[in-house]
């Protein structure tokens, strides 16, 4: 599934950003607006937030876009916001949902932690238009809608805390790590992806996950962790691509 | 020295934006605009581009911000874009500078490394909102000015690949490592601390340099680089912050 239609279906998991649609102005008998065409009108001012940031983008510019007069685009949305919001919701819910997958699964927490690498890698460059957005643009939501998505990125920040204290209750993860500030930095790290990640470019997104997780589960081991087999024994260990797969049957 | 005034000194250092200072109009044998005054607007305009974003900002808000009619900060700048470019070129040559210090350093990869890391994570940390907009709003910079500006990056980017490569051929880094990949990947690290860290919240700039020393060494070493002493003594022994004191007398 390439980039422009996932980022479309995670448009479509968004329910809020759709309200207009199911209720149409009284008097008006005739259908509303059409789902599949709002989708392609988000998807539409996605790209252009992406390219041009989202203050400097009109309303103008999205009709422009998908070549509709200005005021049509108020069949679908109250504001230039409400495109904001159903970019950013449509991929935070879909994030969410893949990385509750890797909360649930039976496995060590070395296995757990480059399957979340894994998940989230392959996510960002998957998303990589809504997903920029959501990580450059959010300020601009109204405070109801942020503190909502902030709620959500904090459940999904805490599957990767949850993994690192069950590391470190066994043993294997660094019993000195600060488990906060090391999901911190883990998740800055790849999100970090979506200032350079081409689809075009050197590295597949299996290369990533593969390098992102030795780069976090090398930064995180113990003396214990490593078995034995050393940090380079480690590293050629880890392989986030086979793991995720498991991640995503759970 | 806090941020605020080593973001005023990141200023000072750069002359480019200045040049309309020193060439008053003709006709016009009065003093030109007072240097000094300059770099209060520039702070003004970088404080006022950090919190809304530059394509929000106009010319009005930075001569409201700063007490005098729009038309005077014309004697200064010719357009927006001269204040962007003042503040992003200030800080890139700061950083340079900086760094230029650790590739003259006479030391082994791991400390080279961790005095890499520990004088970007300083500058970042001091320079918050300079290096915020120089890492947000480059693209608002025209070809020529942004050209320049990335070509300072890659000079800076590569102290910290021909530290690694250092590393490689000396055994102590881990040989499989791709150099370039990784020298992205430790560098978006550090830099998306940008998005979270406050001079007010729970880490210091040295507690962080330390940490992300640890996270970075820890991901590159290799198992001759370890000397037996394991992960856990390998990160207990690196302090980012007297390393970089070294650096800073080289």
């Amino acid at each position: 599934m390439d980039g422009r239609s996932r980022a479309l279906r995670a448009v479509r998991l968004s329910s809020e950003g759709a309200t207009h649609m199911t209720a149409p102005k009284r008097g008006r008998p005739r259908r509303g607006p059409d789902p599949e065409r709002f989708h392609e009108i988000v998807d539409a001012a996605a790209q252009i937030f992406h390219r041009k940031g989202y203050s400097a983008t009109s309303i103008q510019d999205i009709a422009e876009a998908v070549g509709v007069l200005k005021g049509s685009l108020y069949h679908y949305v109250k504001s230039k916001e409400d495109f904001l919001y159903a970019i950013i919701d449509g991929a935070t819910q879909v994030a969410l949902q893949e990385i509750q997958a890797v909360a649930r699964m039976e496995a060590g927490p070395v296995d757990k932690l480059t399957a979340f690498v894994g998940t989230h890698v392959r996510f960002a460059t998957s998303h990589l238009t809504a997903y920029s957005i959501r990580l450059r643009e959010m300020r601009e939501l109204g405070q109801e809608r942020r503190e909502k998505i902030q709620a959500d990125g904090a459940a999904y920040n805490k599957v990767m805390r949850d993994v690192l204290v069950q590391g470190q209750e066994q043993g294997v993860f660094d019993a000195g790590m600060d488990v906060d500030l090391m999901t911190t930095i883990a998740l800055g790290q790849m999100n970090a992806l979506t200032r350079w990640y081409r689809e075009d470019g050197p590295y597949t997104p299996e290369q990533l996950a593969d390098v992102f997780a030795r780069t976090v589960v090398s930064a995180v081991i113990s003396d214990r962790g490593l078995q034995g087999e050393g940090v380079e024994g480690l590293r050629r260990s880890i392989r986030a691509a086979p793991r995720a797969d498991v991640a995503a049957q759970a």
